[in-house]
């Protein structure tokens, strides 16, 4: 029941594109991800997949268009979306 | 699939202690709220329950102890958890 402090947490991270478990809330995960460059093309058949952006810039792409989410700002992509984040900066983000 | 932007929902809200639905992830509900002064001793026999601390200042009171949770920090209090939420300024929290 100790607080997560996300600034400490991000500071230990060195890779991106790896996520960190920092939390756990009823059977799922929060993690935190230093996102730079374009990531691969997926979908996740079971779980929709929150995006909250903490700092940078992310570039959520779909098939057919892209949204641009700054800090402060979250999406969802549903279920069996396929998506492929892309962010030009080191943009960090908690995921859900 | 829009973006949500966190500080103009919280403009959108008037009242303190009246979380806001504000997206789904899954079966959960990521929710606002603005809080001032104290709520009441309570727990949630079946979900845990994440505060994410986005302004202001939140005291988490349980039993034992009290966590200061500060901007860019959150607490999971686990289900079957007493606790008390206070807050001596007004401090704006994402709930999930």
């Amino acid at each position: 029941m100790d607080k997560v402090n996300l600034a400490k947490k991000l500071s230990l991270i060195a890779e991106r594109w790896s996520p960190r478990i920092v939390g756990a809330v009823n059977d799922f995960h929060v993690k935190l991800v230093k996102l730079q460059g374009e990531f691969v093309w997926h979908s996740h058949e079971a779980e929709d997949e929150l995006f909250l952006v903490l700092k940078g810039r992310l570039r959520m792409q779909y098939r057919e268009r892209v949204l641009v989410v700054e800090p402060g700002e979250f999406i969802v992509v549903p279920r069996g979306v396929e998506h492929c984040p892309a962010a030009d900066e080191e943009t960090h983000v908690l995921l859900r």
